[in-house]
């Protein structure tokens, strides 16, 4: 288990040319030297929140998320009996505040709000308590999709890609923060997605399918998860199409919000 | 275009508990200081290729792979009008001669032979000749691939996964060797795959339906490729189900022998 598993915010920032990790507390950051995942050592300089500039809260080595995992997601489809588990390139990656760029050629790339498991240790081959061990926290992430990509459009003659590599993953498609937050209770938290201030996404994780040490466990009996690797837990209900001028917030009760504005390439 | 466009094989290896890059000529590797994709610096010292150990030859931040690239694995499929495009996760590097672990509930585990590209430059909306001039050399690689969870087997009652995550990411599923190597035509070279010594894939790469350019191209119009970066770029002919006790061995024309044992979990 983590040192601290009372509600801590962590968060990277910049200020000007420097990047660090730090520990928000109300408008002020705590900056922190050494690695996230190891032992965070306050070094004794603070900055104000409204002075820096938030980054996507870690560096992982790996995003994977998982498909289908709210009854409300799922449209008269078969729930399933295993997490349906893919993969998102880092590259694809957001800042908080910083736009989610619409590919030329999208016409249909939709929002999805969700809850993100952050990986505090190295795990391969968990049992749940063990990958319940190995949860540093969690944080928001948007995992914008493109529909036509993903599942194809008949009535626009687009054929869907075998893979998700660009409908998941296509540059800024990765939205992540603002602050990973541990000593939550993960599995009862209110979620909402809003498009220019109007809900669209309102619903607990308390109705998750797969409950985060679940997924975490199943994926680790193939793929090693390491440090810093994130996990998008899946979206609730349903996603509509962005359009450039949108602004998307995914609010997570005890997280923070999410706050993307939606710019065409 | 980079510095060294001659035959040049990179090499990355271990001596005791040290990791370096190195330039490999005959039996001797001169070791190399500083990130192998700026200028690499030759420091003066050099070991014999048999007294250390050859790890996978860069470190990628993300793997990517191109399904149905050869006529002649498509059977019968039709061919592609762009590239399909997945990607593997990092964990799942093997090195050359260390072990592809096949997973206590896998059955039906694939090599797949391929060469593969190392991206020497960020590069984004590239044009093929920019893309050409993205590639710092190629290696041999084993795109690993559990049919099962690829595909479904109906007869044994298993469905498909969603996406391909574990039948193309488990861990040890992208054996990665022996070295990068410049200043090959890439479009002509013999590649061959050999389980026990029999020879059970062998084509040129002049027979890729999408060339090592126009596959660097098409990704980086939505993904963008970082130095290091690798991407398997398909496998031709047949392909069938490893056993523990086998070895597997990816020969390129100009590049070497990757090879890997296997071995039950």
């Amino acid at each position: 288990m983590f040192p601290f598993k009372s509600n801590r915010h962590y968060v990277r920032f910049s200020t000007r040319a420097q990047i660090f990790y730090g520990l928000l507390d109300g408008g002020e950051i705590d900056t922190l030297a050494g690695n996230l995942f190891d032992i965070p050592r306050a070094v004794g300089q603070t900055h104000l929140l409204s002075d820096v500039k938030l980054l996507s809260p870690c560096e992982p080595r790996k995003i994977m998320a998982v498909g289908r995992n709210y009854q409300s997601h799922l449209k008269g489809r078969k729930a399933l009996e295993t997490p349906e588990i893919f993969y998102k390139p880092i590259t694809a990656l957001q800042n908080p505040g910083d736009p989610i760029v619409l590919p030329r050629d999208s016409r249909n790339a939709h929002f999805e709000g969700e809850l993100v498991i952050v990986i505090g240790q190295t795990v391969s081959k968990a049992s749940k308590s063990e990958a319940a061990a190995a949860i540093f926290g969690v944080t928001c992430g948007n995992d914008i999709s493109e529909r036509d990509w993903q599942n194809g459009n008949e009535a626009e003659g687009i054929a869907k890609d075998l893979q998700w590599w660009r409908a998941k993953g296509s540059d800024t498609f990765a939205p992540l923060g603002p602050a990973i937050v541990t000593g939550l209770d993960y599995g009862n938290l209110r979620l909402q997605t809003r498009v220019n201030g109007q809900t669209l996404q309102d619903q607990t994780t308390a109705d998750l399918i797969f409950d985060l040490p679940s997924v975490v466990s199943w994926i680790s009996q193939w793929v090693t998860l390491t440090p810093g690797d994130v996990i998008y837990t899946g979206t609730p209900g349903n996603t509509r199409a962005l359009q450039a001028g949108d602004e998307v917030e995914v609010e997570i009760e005890g997280i923070g919000i999410l706050r993307n504005p939606v710019v065409a390439e």
